[in-house]
């Protein structure tokens, strides 16, 4: 049965990493001892290996080790032995690249199917979507394809912005950006704003946090859903 | 002789399509009775005919005639037969993927190095960098490679924006974004804030309108250039 936290963020402004989640994950990795971290979206650019040691020093809050699985010879066989799996934010176009290169993309959505406990913040929630298409996060590298993990029945949108009002900034806001992929694509997008995460327990899957998400289908108009709704139910 | 305009946007807060271009335009033009358009960026999903009509109605005022590129059975004789050019901006994901479809890529950088008179506005202007790796926009369609034309020995990024310091986002700075591209590439970035352009006359490129942009090379301080300096000296 599967049992995800997809999250938004890793890092509420003023908070420190992970720290709004603790409550959850201490709940969703009783069962592990140690879990296996995902580095490859490097965010900032840091190495794996400083990556790792970050989200290690963050995890021995709630007393567990971290393993990234980059220093695995055979990450495949890594995957389907781990007992709970994190993959971090950063950058979703380098995350998938590696996912793909690493030629672990299958492994890790049937372990996440097969109801291994997950985590998944910003970009590393991305990949839970059915395409990375709808990510903020700049092209660094041509992946050899936009398909993800499929985990979820539609695509996500982390770090939900509203427009700004006041901004005298002629960019496209995140509303047009996600209604310009609705031209091209049927894909459902959900736009999940800081401090929201999803709650996936087998085919349920719930919104998590105080605050509403944003939930786009083509050619319908945009909806506010309601925290502790059931997206299944959509 | 290379003779380009390249915009950061098409429009300034407040202002009308194109309006703060036009005294650049009627000169850059000047030779031109009819313009070719390339409608392939679709901003905001708006068809191919109703971009052209909205670039046809902005060119009335400086008594130019709109093309539409999409028009023609031939682009490729199109382009090479064309007196001027435009590309507007939208989404650039769709414009490269558009581009490489109609398997015009080639042949619009063959008539702009000879000297076809371009303006390029948001996307129209990221296509002119080594690479469209550093646009902002969402990747709402999967492009056969991202390399663009190359007319510029460098990328941009348009509608740069800086950090708002007042901000409790979470999500990546622009400047941080940028930075990402460098740990895998060495391609130097231009950020070009709203309101400024590139002219580039031969193998020199002024930076046009009042404001600085934002120069980031790989392992080096990012740095501000001042209006009128000229790119080929650094």
């Amino acid at each position: 049965m599967k049992k995800l936290l997809i999250a938004s963020t890793s890092t509420l402004f003023g908070g420190a990493y992970l720290e709004y989640l603790f409550p959850q994950l201490e709940h969703h990795f009783s069962h592990c001892e140690s879990i296996l971290f995902i580095p490859y979206a490097r965010p900032g650019g840091i190495t794996h290996d400083e990556y790792t040691t970050k989200v290690q020093e963050a995890f021995l809050k709630i007393n567990k080790k971290i393993v990234g699985l980059h220093t695995f010879e055979d990450p495949i066989t890594a995957l389907k032995e781990a007992k709970g799996i994190f993959t971090g934010g950063g950058n979703t176009f380098l995350l998938v690249t590696e996912l793909y290169k690493q030629n672990v993309m299958n492994t890790l959505a049937a372990v996440l199917n097969a109801g291994t406990p997950y985590i998944g913040t910003s970009a590393g929630s991305n990949i839970t979507g059915i395409s990375m298409q709808t990510t903020n996060d700049m092209p660094i590298v041509y992946p050899p394809s936009f398909d993800t993990l499929g985990i979820l029945p539609f695509n996500l949108n982390p770090h939900y912005l509203d427009a700004d009002l006041q901004s005298k900034h002629m960019g496209e806001t995140r509303e047009t950006r996600i209604n310009e992929f609705h031209v091209l694509n049927t894909i459902p997008v959900l736009g999940l704003r800081e401090g929201s995460w999803l709650e996936v327990v087998g085919s349920d899957i719930f919104l998590r946090g105080t605050l509403t998400a944003r939930w786009f289908q083509k050619n319908h108009p945009a909806m506010e859903l309601e925290s502790g709704v059931n997206l299944n139910q959509l």
